[in-house]
């Protein structure tokens, strides 16, 4: 079998300034360093996340010019000397967390993601809106061959990052969770990992429409707050048990109101997993009701690499479906375009031979 | 043995009305029903909560005329035909939880102090500032004969709801746990407890005074919040490894300021533990900081019941020292008055017999 | 709504002496104290544990003459003066721990089942052998209004066991257990309730009939002892991995020899539960292997009254079915004759009225 | 500041065939790969496991021939090109974990001691008994600048050793740990980290002498297994708190016996936690009181990387004194030949410039 050849330059989208909008350019391809792989990137998802990147507007330092995106998914096609687990032709998902520093007191205990020298793809370092990109060979994701590229891009940072929100929230098979903003992109893949973890899912989001796609999923419940009238008794209610309100509630929206309603709903000893970053917002609540109940509030950033391969593992055995729409890479700001007016239903996918 | 004999009335500390002032009056002795004992109290701690419950500004109902106290430390002196599990002669602790359904989920997995169903002592049914006070066999606290029954009253509400606290952080032995109000009633019992545990104390409080007393406890460091230029930069200094930030915080103040700086310094995947209830205050923290950093704010109240017979283990085995005064039953609304001025310095205990 | 109507005397099967046959006889009906409840008993799972009662070879002594049973479901129709949170007309199941202290450190840390006081059903207290049989009301299990009464007993012991055997066991949804007996009657509750709690499972028994009957219950791969050349690289393989193993494995076999084999291809880091008690039966490993692969063996009891509501909870949600015959109270030693001779395929349940 | 000059050659122990003896004589110095530091060690202390590795004796192939040691602590002179977090000048460890694959699912969730693919030292690799010795920067040991490198080497195996079973015992503080083997080199060093963490120690070994030296160490109580008449009811009656036993169990004692007795003593609920590997020992316990008494039984193996900071970090504080003497690099096979003979009381530690 002959290597693949690897060209000098390619097509990438670039972030080179804040508000973009985002470049289509040729650019060089990247070379791996000892303990990295070179991916060519076939399928990259688009995720809400870039576009703050192109906007510039979270408390983070960004790198400019950088290369956007942070869900690609492709086949190792060269990799560094050091680089012993991974073989040329292995298929491989490049995630936010690009790499870590796997030496601080955190990635020692594999909570890698919130390593101090932690970095981040298409926002630190150049991402997978390119045709060939690098990643640390450690932290690439592995996906079995035969895997649906496309379908999988999605999988590696909002299937991630729900699954891990799940695991922190800690809820145990049979019992219950709500989900906020159960009807978008994150939501509807929190549903479906809900699920397949044993757990009865409580959706919460607006209008009538994400209800039907809610239930399909598989909600045992639908509270749509854009008609409710009492929205924490409606969600004890609807969560049995006596009215104790559910065990866990993972908060995906992207408005700080339902941040500032969870604890009133969650069950006694119970606990609120903050996951969506509405820019600015706050979490609070009252401390009198905090002490008694005795209730967590928590965040939960995106998985760590046992947890990535668990979430891949969950797709890959068929229980959980993305919808997504393929669009071609030179379309990316289109995409954002469309992000922006919230006109998405569903994931986009962007395809690099395209 | 003849059995001790037990008078039709007795000298007890009754609320009477939001506000008070406590009276001092003669009512009958209660009787026990089947489940429950009659203890002879010695001693009663006066707890910041037997204020809340005189002035009735807590968001809680409250029984009236109901007799005060809920740290009260005695022997048995009759009992209801159903117990078995306790003697006539034992010592026992009556706390705030004085009982609980011991049927609902939550007393299922022995976390009674949350039951909905559970009963107050000194604020839903009558407490521990009277000479005989009945409570439920099973929440009554085992105290070994010979204890110091005056030393480990204020053990059974203060010591139990900071250690409770401190298992509810999560810290193991060898990690750092910063003391938001070491210097008072509750922070001093926490501080050494915290030690006893192999905790390593940051102690945070006012005053250069407080500062030698939470060193002379134990603490390895000491943050005067009235002196810092930026409390968040020096409790990260002074927690060593680099600037990381403790592992946990108990928050004891009854200020809300520090319910909203801990998340600032506290460990990336650190716990922040709400213990204290200052009127009306909320604890919040920037959604962006939780998520990025994975930190968790959690609320602590009371320990159930194998957390009292720990707390009190740990008393009996003479790791922990509660400094105390002195005063006579009559002399309850004299505490209350220095309490409201703040002017306390450790705790004060009553005895009953005068 | 009149009372129901008590009888003073009743039908019942009494264990008399050890061997039996087991007596089919007139005795009175029991009478209530103050803490219990009055179950007018509909139907009775028959368990191996029963035979093992009437047989007399387990190392722990024996109520005689005892009523036998201990999976009995049925209605409340009288409650002592101290119950409030049971009523009479509410649907009830009696299991195996009848009651427990509520005061040891063991009830404490709800832990009821290893209580040193705990009375057993059929055992150390009569049991659901008869038409009426009294249990303490808080260790009653609670079964929604409405459930069918014949299909749940089964859950009140062999359902409760598995499921809490898979939660001792520490695996998590979408990693693998192997069952080890899982075509039997506890075996195939397991499988089931492995699948609602998100794990996969690899079923381990003998004969090409239980095979089938073990993936039709959802087992995603079946390993037959009777045919296996390497049992333990079979199973290794089985559970795919590159073959690192299962994470957790359930021990129900009747027969020793399973025991010594689940270290061998148990997963490092993994855990095996004994829950099976074959007479005389040792679990033995070896010390350097256990060490380094990081071995956990553990046993599994029944469940405390918060496992009995959750797994009682699954079977309500109908995810778990338990084939069963129904068979009159009289013919209870019947049942007890083609169990010794293991001819009995799913579980048998006695009907009090016949 | 000039860079410390590193000769061609140096004095080694080297094991090259199995019984020995071990080989004093002039080998290379290593050069570190790209991921490797390499330590001028400084002293290495001399473990039972050494000598396993000399005589061949464990179901585990061994290279040949190899630099022997694994309790290596000295200072960084040279790092390849891909070492960020080390710089030349800091003082390092080397311990019997010399490197795994990172990229496993043992890897991924920091069990790194459990990698198929992990290298030891002195054992697969060349080991500390050399005066320049490479290791994997991300395994090696970080030790604060200052600390007595002789009395650290000890920690670095025997001290990790111990805190890790101490960890994956999951005693809490205040509860009480039976040691097996509290007279002998991990035994003290147990005695001490148990202290630390918090828990009361019932040390359990032969002899008066080791009965005085355990109860200086800070043992609440010691029993002789040569002089008790029934170990399992004194072991019991020790432990207090009504012969309930003691919580947690550690195994570190060099016979087999030991094993079958530990699951007599431990409390319900408990862990027995074996360290030791006798060999060829098994460990048994009877299936009955496994599951009725929901016993734990495991295996701890050495800490990770994460352990390995905290162990150190115990010492650093000043909270472990491992007394130890010092004999120069040529002399090891004379403490091998003590080893034997069973008459070495506390650690040799090495000093690599004798």
């Amino acid at each position: 079998m002959s290597q693949p050849k690897i060209p000098d330059e390619q097509w990438a989208q670039v972030i080179e300034k804040d508000g973009g909008p985002i470049t289509y350019k040729k650019i060089p391809v990247p070379k791996p360093r000892p303990d990295e792989v070179l991916v060519k990137i076939k399928y990259s998802g688009v995720c809400h996340t870039d576009l703050h990147a192109l906007m510039g507007d979270w408390p983070l330092e960004r790198k400019t010019p950088v290369v956007g995106g942070h869900e690609g998914a492709g086949e190792v096609v060269a990799k560094g000397e050091m680089v012993t687990k991974v073989e040329v032709g292995d298929y491989a998902g490049i995630k936010w967390l690009n790499s870590s520093c796997m030496s601080c007191t955190f990635c020692m205990q594999a909570d890698e993601s919130i390593c101090p020298h932690a970095q981040l793809s298409g926002y630190t370092v150049d991402g997978t809106f390119q045709e060939y990109a690098v990643a640390n060979a450690a932290h690439a994701a592995r996906i079995p061959k035969g895997t649906d590229l496309a379908a999988i891009a999605p999988i590696l940072c909002a299937g991630l990052t729900v699954y891990k929100g799940l695991k922190e929230s800690g809820a145990r098979p049979g019992q219950t969770v709500a989900i906020v903003g159960a009807g978008g992109g994150l939501g509807s893949l929190a549903i479906q990992y809900a699920k397949a973890m044993g757990l009865h899912v409580l959706a919460i989001d607006g209008g009538a429409e994400k209800g039907e796609f809610c239930k399909e999923l598989g909600a045992m419940a639908y509270i749509d707050f854009t008609t409710a009238k009492d929205l924490v008794a409606e969600v004890k209610a609807a969560a049995g048990d006596e009215g104790l309100g559910p065990h866990a509630v993972l908060l995906l929206a992207p408005r700080e109101k339902p941040f500032q309603q969870a604890t009133g709903y969650v069950r006694s000893r119970g606990t609120v997993v903050c996951i969506g970053m509405p820019a600015g917002a706050m979490v609070s609540m009252p401390v009198f009701d905090t002490v008694t109940r005795m209730i967590t509030v928590k965040g939960s950033y995106v998985g760590n690499r046992q947890d990535t391969q668990e979430a891949i593992d969950f797709f890959v055995r068929g229980l959980i479906k993305a919808p997504y729409k393929i669009v071609g890479l030179s379309e990316v700001q289109n995409v954002f375009d469309m992000m922006k007016e919230s006109k998405i239903v569903g994931r986009y996918v962007v395809d690099m031979t395209k």
